[in-house]
């Protein structure tokens, strides 16, 4: 079985936290890189019973398997990312979908009133709304993960169990992507929500996972993806 | 085994998902009455291992299950609310994951900078987002469902295999619900998209769907929701 992951070319974005997943794991994929018309393409196709209605997606087969979260749902077992008991998978997916949450979140804080248009026409809007996501949204988020982490009985400092879960991963790159965007904003992170960093510097440290940072592989962040660095949105650090 | 549902008061929102869910198959379950401060005290027990970030969630045993599509995905096949297959599950999961991303984009065309502020304190940012929602967003949306109709191969005129799946319960919430906000801008919906209009249809026909509509359980849309009719922010037909 091949996966085939489908993606915007040139950008991390919600392709990232399906490549972590293979990666982390030494799992083989293919990425099919066919640019923004191909891709496009292959979405739109008439003859498609299931098709995405975005990137990411993966092939598997004669099957199209769309949407972030279901397509970690997916692999999770299979790579070994997620516990046995259908509890576990549910509350995985549970804080999976809450991640995603603030990752629109975090997207729309650049792009508040239309992701057709570019940055520059909607800065204004995308100071309030960062200065909002920065003084209140974030905090909230990680207050809630922090919780998770500290209320997990399980020894390991992870989100679910005692072993590393794909929202893990996703924990970690959203950290990650933060960090990048908001340099300023993030310098007090560490001291206020100490387990979520040990999750983002555990992950970083995975051997696998540390490769693949260095490798050419992981697209640089950049300011085309979900996390962008713009100074003007960046302020003083809330935590 | 109880079913008990823990949502905000007094608003459909995202909570009405799941009710749909229950009442278009007969369910029992209980809404949990406990006003806003007894839901945060729920949510924010300490002891909690494993707390949702957001109502709506279920309690069912010593488990608090969160996120609607997930709460979705949980009680789908214990409804028969989806397919047998796991690619059936995997699709319907999908379906309900865009729908729910076209949700949050709803909620944000009254709220584009703050859900914590008040529409009257984002007015001309909300013009801008709804315009955009309108015009861009809500075409291409119903475009997507549209074909997934139009290319499923089983009769029946459902989202997914020849059966009413809780897609389809979605899908008739979000019609409805866009009715409610934007009756102007909705008037060309049937002609445009007449699929998803039938499933819309379909679902209001149901008899037990068709009670609990008329029922003093379906609480009315209003202004405390996600689908909100504020006439500054209607507009003429895009479809």
């Amino acid at each position: 079985m091949t996966f085939e992951l489908f993606y915007w070319p040139g950008l991390q974005g919600r392709g990232e936290f399906v490549r972590l997943a293979f990666e982390a794991t030494g799992t083989p994929y293919v990425e099919v890189v066919q640019g923004m018309d191909g891709l496009m393409r292959t979405m739109d196709d008439p003859a498609c019973q299931d098709p995405p209605y975005a990137p990411p997606f993966l092939r598997v087969g004669d099957e199209l398997i769309g949407q972030t979260a279901n397509i970690l749902a997916y692999l999770g077992p299979q790579l070994g990312l997620v516990g046995e008991s259908s509890r576990a998978r549910r509350w995985v997916n549970q804080l999976q979908l809450t991640l995603a949450d603030l990752v629109v979140e975090v997207h729309d804080s650049h792009h508040p009133i239309a992701s057709r248009l570019y940055y520059s026409q909607q800065r204004t809007e995308a100071r309030k709304r960062t200065a909002d996501l920065i003084e209140y949204r974030l905090p909230k988020f990680f207050a809630y993960f922090e919780r998770v982490l500290a209320n997990n009985p399980h020894a390991g400092g992870w989100l679910s169990e005692g072993a590393m879960s794909y929202a893990d991963l996703s924990l970690f790159q959203v950290i990650a992507g933060l960090d990048y965007a908001f340099p300023r904003a993030m310098s007090g992170f560490a001291t206020v929500f100490p387990r979520c960093q040990a999750v983002h510097d555990a992950v970083a440290r995975v051997p696998r996972v540390a490769a693949y940072l260095k490798s050419p592989r992981r697209i640089p962040f950049n300011t085309t993806g979900i996390f962008r660095h713009y100074k003007a949105l960046d302020r003083a650090s809330p935590f």
